[in-house]
């Protein structure tokens, strides 16, 4: 079967490799249907040293169910179902606490050992925990905005969770790429009344406005944070939702927060310290964030699809979505 | 009257300066009864340079009201009061939100702008909303317990509450000083199952499994994170309450903290970066903690001050009491 293996930074390649088949009883094969680039796979793209070995990618997508293990109870062949980022058996003390990228079994999809979505198909360790099945066809018209629930949705409503969007507060989002959207959406689903974004494209920032956002800032560093100051009073935002994951973004992030607020990280992180651990102390500042346990949230977020239709509408330039 | 004033690293004296007195209308001034040496007392005790100014020092305090401003209202001239490490206006949104250490009029005592508690008498700024007036006489014998309210109880109980002790779950204590034996007694209110102690000194390890320990390490280091590790199961507890402050105490926290677990600062931070972003990322610890809002947590304490007592009781070494 084709599926893409980056090499290097720049050197993606579309290669035949063997077929992907069941290994473990409780595996299921799946057809891709449709599959993501996410924002994280450009960092490879732009930073991979090449180390002899191919890295597939993809880890976002919707299948058709091909074959399933002989222990897989509840996926069955021919379910269209929502594939999340991690795989998880659903049933260790972290599935159970909702934290699925966690998994004492799990792991993460797009790698050499389990195999990435950007292929025409793809084994799914621990099926029974990982899929979840949703009753339509290949072609419903929902097909790209069910795709969201994978990772890039779920993963701005774990921003919003854990910078711990509330009614009536405000909130700030660093960064107007996929998942900064989907923060938006999130915030606003979440009731935040004041949503800053902080981003400098045009068409991104259109979109984000139908979304929710009330105020944009597009300065940078300390300009940035002494725009979201004058726009909060001089105190700046309780939710700080951080989708960049450069140090710069981390910075601006905890220079615009309030003091008892909170900031989520949910860019994968390119720094190694959180930075202004004192003025975090003194202000009582919570920083957390992560990989999303996107299947916890998949079920709550079901209901929401018709805004994550939105935001994958017209957004060529912002989120590719791959038909094999 | 008589003040403590420190100089530089161990150069502390007792001096007389003017007296406290009314200088705005929402003042008070209160008799010292009671204060403390606070553990953060002895870090400018160490290091503080020399600077041609004197320090006031002192934080925690019970007194009795001298006099009262022409617009205090709620407390009275001969009210017993606690008197929190921090003065608020107990009416701006952070006072609202119960995070009265980042009130919008407030600040801390103990420096020359305010004044200090280890002195005879000391200036309340906005009393109505700072001092907590309790129903009692100056000999009472809880005396000694309800001083712990005015800073160490209520730091001990703002870790176990940011670092989410809940009913059922394992917690750690990083330092066995007043305030990681207040955070012990803290994490066995909120029901913490499994409590570790991580401290290396006989007399406060005795008194730590008075209240709750179930287990002590001694270890430091790589060593201490093993020991944790193996007394949970490898996984790391779900809330490390820091009461201590230095980089190595941080840098054990972050490696005993379980997946989604949450780390609590609460010692006076002695670094300027949080360590391990990247771990810390991909297992969703949450970092947080600061100077506690202890006026906020003084009501619901309260009823608990026996155990305070017990905190107290036969530890001369371990936090010093002032009567002047």
């Amino acid at each position: 079967m084709r599926a893409t293996i980056m090499y290097q930074a720049g050197d993606v390649r579309i290669e035949t490799i063997p077929d992907a088949r069941i290994q473990q009883p409780t595996d299921a094969v799946i057809r891709i249907v449709r599959a993501c680039i996410c924002g994280s796979d450009l960092w490879p793209f732009r930073l991979k040293q090449p180390d002899g070995k191919g890295q597939n990618m993809g880890h976002e997508a919707i299948g058709r169910v091909e074959a399933v293990g002989a222990d897989v109870r509840k996926i069955k062949v021919g379910d269209v179902v929502i594939m999340p980022f991690a795989y998880s058996d659903g049933s260790c003390d972290f599935c159970h606490e909702g934290l699925h990228t966690s998994c004492m079994h799990g792991g993460f999809f797009g790698n050499s050992e389990v195999g990435g979505a950007q292929a025409e198909a793809l084994r799914i360790p621990l099926a029974d925990g990982t899929l979840y099945p949703v009753p339509i066809g290949e072609d419903h018209a929902l097909m790209a905005s069910l795709l969201t629930l994978s990772d890039v949705m779920g993963t701005g409503h774990h921003a919003a969770v854990v910078a711990r969007v509330r009614e009536g507060k405000k909130a700030a989002v660093v960064g107007d790429g996929a998942v900064g959207l989907c923060g938006v959406i999130a915030a606003k689903r979440l009731g935040a009344e004041q949503i800053i974004l902080l981003g400098r494209h045009a068409d991104r920032i259109a979109l984000a406005k139908t979304f929710g956002v009330t105020d944009v800032v597009s300065e940078r560093g300390g300009e940035a944070v002494e725009r979201v100051r004058e726009l909060t009073g001089g105190m700046g935002v309780h939710s700080v939702l951080e989708c960049v994951g450069s140090e710069q973004a981390m910075a601006t992030s905890m220079g615009i927060v309030r003091a008892g607020g909170a900031v989520s990280r949910i860019g994968v992180p390119h720094y190694d310290v959180i930075p202004q651990a004192q003025p975090m102390f003194y202000h009582n500042v919570i920083v957390g964030g992560g990989p999303a346990p996107v299947r916890a949230y998949i079920e709550e977020l079901l209901p929401d699809v018709p805004d994550g239709y939105r935001a994958m509408d017209a957004r060529e330039s912002l989120k590719v979505m791959v038909q094999p």
